[in-house]
């Protein structure tokens, strides 16, 4: 089935122990829907600057990403700078330019709004609630948020909770979001604020999902080289929910096996985002590497 | 087949968020041996003072643990102190005091010596060392250090790791020994240290094994309520060791599948650990309760 994301699409300078780069096309949305495209047909809704040429859109259509809902207005796309800490572990950003994001109101194409996926990037939950209202019925709706929303925008993020099914977002997320840190504590309260699943995602500690009786978690891929962290949660994002989009029967939702190999499948995406700077190493994957790195997670965590 | 531990038995004060206890039996030896009991007939080599009384001794007693190799000397047992962090985290030592450890000389008894699994708890290297050399052809010898022998007493640690087989080490511990962050980098230089196989134990992460062309992951078991972390890695190691122990055969390595079970025996056994103040869940135990645990890590994982 069809998924739709919602999200930043941007121009990244970073710098890593691996090396700088100083512009290359990033964003949630961008890294969602390369990572979601391996798995099911993707709809991208985002904004762009008029700096965003032919070449920057190479990105989503050379993956099949329709981008009629990717606006282009006159201005500068939105700009992201950060360097990482030798260890990876930590990230300051350095600059972040609004630009034409600062403007963004999303507006979904007619046909786009009875697509039965829908992933709320993480963008100011107001934004958020404007696609919820905009979409028809759609069957399964995740979302991402993070600390600045939770301590800025705390009303209206309750208020987009409601009408999520699975929140997708990092462990000290989940621990502010919910007061607790205890992670079981930390799923139940957020649960309680309306999604029934929970994936707290742990970097290089890997991924937990919560729903009700039932707790899932897979320890993340060692790596030996991580040249550039940034994209890798939105990277599992897309993973997770373009195979749970691929694998879903219309009026059902996803059974327990289908939801644990998303976990897999997305922790995958993960993986690959962080083995090269930006999108190079996503955008360039085959259908069996991906099924070869399942397989490695088997290998990884298998016992009897 | 037995398994014989030298190590630390103390007297322990603990305080966490959840309580506080002023004087309980501790130490690694003791964590490790009630650990390993379940599984396998142990033996535990250490001191204790004169104010180490019948009802202390019944810990390892009631466990069927062989405290032969228990010196009882004049004077007072290794006395512990320590305080954890609100959220379990970080703990801050209030007190060490040596006591008899301080002069502590292990002396194994004659038929302690061709004991076929031994482990060498946390302690001096040349403490270590001096095991080492009155054992007769071990079969298996695993180990654990922290980052005070680490950066204290190097060489003699390196001399001690030579003839180690399997090092039992948490994340930070592994980082400082070898000077690499990255984990695979890290257990690749400190298996060329000598041991064939390394075990990063990661605290509420989980455990990592890593041997030759072989890596195996389990996340730890997610836990709502966490009374004390005291002794949760001597407790992982005792569950590890123990149960290689009960499913070798002579003259042969573990095999990888029986290797895999070990890790995650180790993590139930570690998981029981933190669920109550000091020994108070794990000398309680059950084998089925035991098994029931290994089956809810079995569930947390699987995955087709």
């Amino acid at each position: 089935m069809r998924l739709l994301v919602v999200g930043s699409v941007a121009f990244d300078a970073v710098r890593t122990p691996r090396g700088s780069v100083e512009r290359m096309v990033g964003g949630s949305a961008t890294y969602f829907s390369v990572a979601a495209s391996y798995f099911t047909q993707v709809r991208v809704v985002g904004v762009v600057g008029d700096d965003f040429e032919d070449e920057h859109h190479q990105v989503f259509l050379e993956r099949g990403i329709c981008t009629e809902g990717l606006e282009r207005v006159p201005g500068k796309t939105f700009f992201w700078s950060g360097e990482y800490s030798a260890d990876l572990n930590d990230r300051r950003t350095l600059a972040t330019e609004l630009n034409v994001f600062a403007s963004f109101q999303p507006k979904l194409p007619l046909h786009y709004r009875r697509t039965p996926y829908l992933f709320l990037g993480n963008i100011d939950p107001e934004l958020q609630s404007l696609v919820q209202r905009q979409m028809e019925a759609p069957q399964l709706v995740a979302g991402d948020t993070m600390n600045f929303w939770i301590e800025g925008k705390r009303d209206k993020l309750e208020e987009t909770l409601r009408n999520i099914g699975v929140l997708i977002i990092n462990d000290s997320e989940a621990r502010l979001l919910s007061g607790e840190h205890n992670l079981i504590k930390a799923a139940r309260a957020i649960r309680a604020m309306g999604p029934q699943m929970l994936v707290i995602k742990r970097g290089d500690n890997g991924a937990t999902l919560f729903r009700e009786g039932e707790i899932f978690s897979v320890p993340a891929l060692p790596l030996e080289d991580v040249f550039d962290p940034t994209g890798a949660g939105d990277s599992f994002a897309g993973g997770f929910m373009g195979y749970l989009a691929s694998h879903s029967i219309e009026g059902n939702g996803p059974d327990p096996g289908v939801l644990r190999r998303a976990v897999i499948y997305g922790s995958v995406m993960g993986s690959f985002a962080v083995e090269h700077f930006g999108l190079e190493r996503l955008r360039r994957l085959s259908r069996p590497q991906i099924e070869t790195r399942y397989k490695e997670f088997q290998i990884l965590t298998r016992f009897d």
